[in-house]
């Protein structure tokens, strides 16, 4: 009798090509799955709440699959982070419902984007930090982040080639604080489009250099055009950093 | 005419087999004294603080050398974080003194060291923490650290083979705090003995675990045999944080 479990997995996404299966390169799903593989004795096809793109890191990752194996919660963690690569963790281990899906069950998750804000970064935080020397200035970004709050339409912030059937998404909390020199922005949302909290933080940044006002995000929103908004930022910069269900 | 710098530099010592020149492995003293070659046509000979270990971390080394090249501190500063490899950062640059050593001209040192106190290491956290999973009692090896405060002989902590004249050392502050998971140990001393913090660290963590009470430490310190105390600490916890002139 199968039995379905619950995985929050952190991860340094550096040396990782993203979370998703890919038939060459080194993925977060691939380590997963290949380190399951022996208790089940086949290839287990693991689910993730946010399926995150390469350089991407996560602190809460949650995931979902089903196994024979009788193992309790306790042996699973432990099994798999003897085998797992350093630069994946299994933070919790739960059993969940059957039916349990760590992505369509997802209500709500939350992204953390680290901006270093000074002229060097220290080394210990260079994989998880983009660095933006220029001054910028905080009340404009945190005024635009806060316009982000509530149900839109959030084409102008999805990547090109997005399959998706609607953009329409709820944002419920979206604010940057400043700690010294690095500035933190979080936003949690009902589901996020691929690369929108990217383009959402390239576009806070030119909102704080001085490239526009702080008004001009709600602009950028309704315009629903992805030619209005900024640059993607880099991928080291965020992190997956809850799963709410 | 030749004019002397003082650095500041961070590293992640993760890739360095320690700051000293080495005929093959690659270290902090190489990449630096290789990124500034091209200035003066030849090599130069860079004095650092304290001489980290392979895999010992610095946030606040200092390093001295002398220059003919007719460059400002910022040409200097930005120059060499063009060139140094990004695990090395030159945080802060000045002119010093003519005869300003960065090793003879310390007062004091500031080393901090952490521990991580849980079962599962985050991996972005890896790099820089000691992991001990087995419960630890914070208050014993609290006040055991503050029994390292003062003047003593420290031979005790002393690495073998170490070839000082003399192993007293005065240390001015020795505390370890509790941030959940995270531990910080910070000592500062008017100077440190060979592996001191890490054979420190290693008396603290098995009075934590309760190998020895609290007292055990002065016990230890007054009988100065390395035999007495426990073994050496994982480097990779280990940061220089601070040197004081």
């Amino acid at each position: 009798m199968s039995r379905t479990f619950k995985l929050t997995l952190a991860y340094d996404g550096t040396d990782f090509a993203g979370w998703q299966l890919q038939a060459t390169d080194r993925t977060v799903q691939a380590v997963v799955e290949d380190a399951l593989a022996p208790f089940e004795g086949r290839r287990v096809v693991v689910t993730a709440a946010g399926r995150t793109d390469a350089g991407v890191h996560a602190h809460g990752q949650v995931v979902s699959f089903a196994l024979d194996a009788a193992l309790s919660v306790e042996q699973l963690q432990t099994a798999l982070n003897a085998t797992l690569p350093r630069d994946v963790r299994v933070m919790a281990a739960e059993q969940a419902a059957p039916a349990f899906n760590a992505r369509f069950d997802a209500k709500h998750k939350t992204y953390r984007y680290l901006i270093f804000c000074n002229d060097v970064v220290p080394p210990l935080e260079r994989r998880q930090v983009w660095h933006v020397p220029t001054p910028l200035v905080a009340g404009a970004m945190q005024d635009a982040a806060r316009m982000l709050i509530g149900t839109y339409d959030f084409a102008a912030f999805q990547a090109a080639g997005g399959d998706v059937v609607t953009s329409v998404r709820e944002v419920l909390d979206s604010r940057l604080t400043v700690h010294g020199d690095t500035w933190v922005y979080e936003i949690t949302g009902s589901g996020f489009l691929r690369h929108m909290v990217r383009n959402i933080i390239g576009t806070l940044v030119d909102i704080g250099r001085g490239r526009w006002p702080a008004e001009e995000m709600r602009a950028i929103l309704e315009s629903r055009h992805r030619s209005r908004a900024a640059a993607t930022a880099p991928p080291q910069g965020l992190t997956l950093w809850r799963v709410g269900y």
